[in-house]
């Protein structure tokens, strides 16, 4: 009885501890009338939501944006609701005294175009689910290819309607860290500094493969239909296999193998039954099927193209792209990423300092792979403030 | 034109060396009236293909026993037809005069259970797409489970059809290699000398997964119909981005990005329409569509459950299984195998060498990852022949 009490106090006291520490954010919509993608098409009324932590200085110049990974949203930190189960992804790192600080800097972030989790009402997305002005129905697959610069024109709108000309820094993991460098490149006198975390820049051969078996499972599925699938049976199948798979390559064998401790080839079912799973494939199901509940099929194939087709700058080539660069830059890769391969990070780290920008590379060695960028990313949150903090 | 003749007489010497140097070999069957499974399941009338180079000696103490990769067959070396475009996988390593020398050796191969070539002629295996005597049909997915020691049994049962009662060696890549240590845990008296190249010595949560990845596209393209395909249309969309997913895995990125060297993540197509493959995506793919002729889709389904349902010697444990090895044993892994992990791999020979057990580890870095333990052989060719050729 005693020790019932002493451990409810002890989730009392840890609940309001961690109460008073997290911030309560509001997520408000951005809108535009119309907007222009990359490739020169027209998408009308776009919406998408955006976040933000901290308070906007006078002369708007402490400014840090933060661009989100694949399956992310706005929602880096803080709560919409003091009922919320988890803070934003990142909310060890933004926060009043933490390393990306909301008491200095005034910390932004919004949801890209065919954010995958369309069906989250926390999200606010324009994409291939989102009802065609002209046509009263869903695009599906007549929504244009959108790339990571679309997602950051979508964000400079946001800044300019905000009146803000320059970033005190850029900041992302993965997908967002594409964006952290194309912004940098494509705007290099507005961005002062830029971190890349768990991200390279510019997507090569064999990356562009794995993407392209990211979006293979839900065209494979026929509920897909081509992606006219809005009103009927959803792709499920093919999205959770989708999802499997991400979920693996973004986490190292270690991970996996340490998760699923009581693995054992022999298992019975699976021997006896070829269609009976394994129990670490059953482990990885229900991970996926979970949040399968609140993404689209189509967004996440227009998201695995948003990536395939990334180099930074959107120039010719890497090099010339890295070359436009003029902020002071963080490179942050995972040692154990089998997704975005650490020594293709390093490569665009050194090819800055060849070209005599000032850059830093540290490593993450969470036990997590790719996923160290999100759940791991204390390791380097002295350094992350130290860069920040330092002209 | 002194050139073109130059030129003419470099190939047909070439070609005459080449001819001179190549084993012609002859296909042949094995049959079983019927096979009890390591599961206790019953098949009836196995027939699986198989071929031998050089001669068995009077005491037949000089075989050794070659176990084929997932894609591969028994067809190790040589050429079946003087007119066959290339020789067996394994033919810089297999000869008269090579490394696995057939003036010293016997050398058989066999073809597995539900071996994933069922529609090539040169293969003859027993699995899904095989006519069930009971019912005059194709089995589907009422053909029994099939494990790694299920195809050791049947090459024991034509070994013992020989009068073979213990095997110089029994060397294999990948999940030939899931062969080779199996016979050495199994059947420790009978195995003198294992070589497992590229392949560990049990299949971790991790790989289980990876191997349920291979199985899931077929399983979602609507012309699976649960494995009743035969005679309608078959799955071939999800064959082939299986097989996609399992060349690209057995790749290394590197090579992939060497191999498509003018690769642009800005190609003009992909950016334009989501559906458009980058040209990446398209070879992979051409590849992939080349093999799959011949292939069955149940049968991928089957040889990946068999590739997840292993362990040495089928013990309770890894270290169980490995306790029992007599052999003296030679691990040859990938340095950059994505695959199947060069760590797990070296884990294997460290426990054997914790058990006092003869063994030795030595890396390819042949630049193609996994593919190194199949095209990349001869790298460790010297040491196969010592391995081979001492007590």
């Amino acid at each position: 009885m005693k020790r019932h009490i002493a451990l409810l106090l002890l989730c009392l006291t840890a609940s309001a501890a961690w109460a008073q520490d997290t911030l309560l954010v509001d997520k408000r919509v951005f809108e535009l009338e119309q907007f222009t993608t990359y490739t020169g098409k027209t998408i009308k009324q776009v919406k998408v939501g955006w976040e933000a932590y901290g308070q906007l200085n006078a002369d708007k110049s402490n400014a840090i944006l933060i661009t989100h990974y694949f399956t992310g949203s706005s929602h880096a930190a803080g709560k919409y609701r003091a009922s919320d189960a988890a803070p934003g992804y990142w909310d060890a790192l933004i926060g009043p005294g933490k390393a990306i600080d909301t008491n200095k800097y005034y910390v932004i972030s919004s949801d890209t175009l065919a954010n995958v989790s369309a069906y989250n009402p926390d999200v606010i997305t324009t994409g291939p689910a989102s009802i065609n002005p002209d046509t009263g129905k869903p695009y599906g697959l007549s929504f244009p290819v959108v790339t990571i610069r679309d997602f950051v024109n979508v964000q400079k709108a946001l800044l300019d309607s905000l009146g803000i000309q320059k970033l005190h820094a850029v900041v992302g993991p993965s997908m967002g860290s594409f964006q952290a460098i194309d912004w940098a490149s494509a705007y290099p006198d507005k961005v002062e500094r830029m971190i890349s975390v768990i991200g390279s820049a510019g997507t090569d051969a064999w990356t562009s493969i794995s993407l392209h078996h990211w979006a293979m499972p839900i065209m494979l599925d026929a509920n897909w239909q081509q992606g006219n699938y809005y009103g009927k049976e959803s792709p499920n199948a093919g999205l959770v296999a989708s999802l499997m798979m991400i979920t693996q390559q973004a986490l190292e064998p270690d991970f996996i193998n340490r998760t699923i401790a009581d693995h054992s080839p022999l298992e019975n079912a699976p021997l006896h039954d070829a269609m009976a799973e394994f129990k670490a494939v059953r482990w990885l199901r229900e991970r996926a099927q979970s949040r399968a509940a609140q993404m689209d099929a189509n967004h996440v194939i227009y998201l695995a193209r948003a990536s395939q087709a990334f180099v930074a700058g959107f120039s010719a080539s890497m090099d010339e792209g890295l070359a436009r660069i003029q902020a002071k830059t963080l490179f942050i890769p995972s040692a154990h990423d089998m997704l975005l391969l650490p020594e293709n990070i390093r490569l665009a780290h050194e090819k800055l300092l060849a070209l005599g920008k000032r850059s830093q590379i540290a490593l993450l060695n969470g036990g997590m792979g790719h996923l160290d960028g999100v759940a791991r990313i204390t390791q380097q949150a002295d350094l992350i403030r130290d860069f920040l903090n330092t002209p």
